[in-house]
Order: structure tokens, then sequence, then C-alpha cells
């Protein structure tokens, strides 16, 4: 292999990105996970995707139910971040949207009160790519805070809020 | 539609994300692109992609070069960043690679010094959606800087520097 897992992840650190909740609800259940690799596609029609890890049992919830919303963690979020990234069996899942306001918009998928923004989607297409799985989605719904709530960032292996002075 | 274009693009205004230059060069020519659409796909293998415009004419030359760069700006790059989003033509793309200092590693296509983190690739397969191409490539060879030079982010439409203090 020309570059090792590892060299790959301390490059990666190096390239901040923004803090997700993934949900989904549906006929296989509810749950959510953290995560960073989430990106625009397209905006005609709009469209992101996701890179989800085969590995975890929950990635199988996503794909059964068809839907997601991804919840972008606003500055003062991070213990979200830190709840939904811990593995976790049902019952742990279950006291994680314990925590938080959660409604729903069109799909059904839990939405958070107070992120960043939140993203609606239909999973339309899933492509295999190695470990992990690149679900495309378009958006149905999007609901978003004022700016000044700003945007938690995950960058050097901690936490940051973006603009300067928030988190 | 169930969202507009600008809807999504105003949501999306809010997913703070790093700034990269993606750079190539071959039979087709040497070019580069500011993009924010970057995402780790898997560390194993080490696997990245890309989302290209494909209404842009210098997206072809990616996809006929089969190697891409990403450079991820450090935190006091965003001249780079400005350099490389507005649209050229032949003679002004080959004057952008004037400013900074280039080398290369693996594949040949641009690596710029300073940068935060550089990801050397080899495109391996290409998917389309609708307006853009979804372009995943191998990671050959990769350079980072110090994490104190920082990593240039962009949120709320304009740029700012993590971690909190760079820019």
């Amino acid at each position: 292999m020309p570059v090792s897992s590892q060299e790959f992840r301390d490059a990666m650190a190096r390239l901040g990105a923004a803090v997700n909740i993934i949900t989904t609800d549906g006929a296989a259940g509810q749950g959510g996970i953290t995560a960073t690799a989430v990106c625009s596609v397209t905006d005609d029609p709009p469209t992101l995707l996701v890179c989800l890890n085969r590995t975890s049992p929950r990635s199988a919830l996503f794909l059964t139910n068809r839907v997601l919303c991804v919840n972008t963690l606003s500055a003062g979020q991070s213990a979200f971040s830190n709840a939904f990234s811990a593995p976790s069996d049902e019952a742990a899942m279950a006291s994680r949207f314990a925590v938080g306001v959660w409604g729903k918009l069109v799909t059904g998928a839990p939405v958070l009160e107070g992120a960043a923004a939140s993203f609606d989607c239909r999973i339309t297409e899933v492509m295999e790519q190695g470990t992990h799985s690149v679900v495309f989605a378009k958006v149905q719904a999007v609901r978003f805070a004022e700016m000044a709530a700003g945007c938690l960032m995950y960058y050097a292996r901690s936490y940051h809020g973006l603009p300067i002075g928030q988190g």
C-alpha cells in the first residue's frame, strides 16, 4: 500500500470538517450516528452524500429505511457529537434521543432542534467503496438556524466553533 | 422540486468546510480549481472523493489525466482560494501556478508548498450525479504541515482560520 491508514488519518486530521448527527427512522427502527463525511453534490436537484461505515451495525438501519436527516451541529452542541459517536445497543440508542428536542419534517427522520442546519433526505443510490457505503440522498426539506448559532467543527482531533468566538 | 436550489445553498452555507485547491497534470494539460466538496471515504485503502462541476471545462482535465492532488489550504493561504476559483482561459490557468511554490509527489499533479495537507491521488471511479461528477480517488502519497499551520475554512460565505487565532 503506497500510504498507510495511519498516515492518511494524520493528513485528514488537517482537513477541518463540520460535525453532523445523521439520523433515520422507519421499518428498521430509529437510529443516529455522528459523521463528518458529508458533502454537497449538486444543487440541481439538491443532493448530498454521506459516507457510512458498513462494519457498523447501525449503517443497516439507514439502508433499510431509505431516509436520513443530516443535522449539522451548531457551535454549542458538542455534547450531541459525543453521545452519538459511542457504539451502542438498541436501548442505549433510544436513550440518546431522550436528550435534546427532536422533531420531523417530511421523511420522519429525527430533526434536531437548534442544529445549524438540517437536511431531510430520501436515499436514492448507494455505492460500495471498501469498508464504507457512499450514500446519495435527495433533499426533501431543509431547516436552518440564524448564522449566529455558529457551526461545530472537528479539526486536529478536537472541537472548534465557527465563527471565532463561538463554542 | 421540494427544496429550491437557493434554500439548499442557504442551508449549506451553515455547514463549514475546508478549502482545497484540486490540481491535475498530464496529457490534457495542467489545471486547478478551488473546491470544498472533498470527503474522506475509507482509510482501507486510503480513498477520498471530490465533486466536480461538469459544466466547467476544467473538469475535463481531471477526467482525462486520471490523477489529482487535493491541497488543503492552511489558515494563511486564502489568496490561493480566490485565484483558483475565478473562471479562466488557458493562459490565465498557467499564470496561477506562477504564484506559490509547486512541487510533485508520485502522480505529477501539482503539490502546493505550505498546504495544511496534500493528498496525491489516482482517479479510480467516476459517478455522474446531476450537474456534477463524483470522482473517487486512491491516495498514492500524502504530505502535511505542522498542525500550527492551521486550516482555511469557508463558512457563512467567508473565510475563517482554524484553530482560533489563525488566518
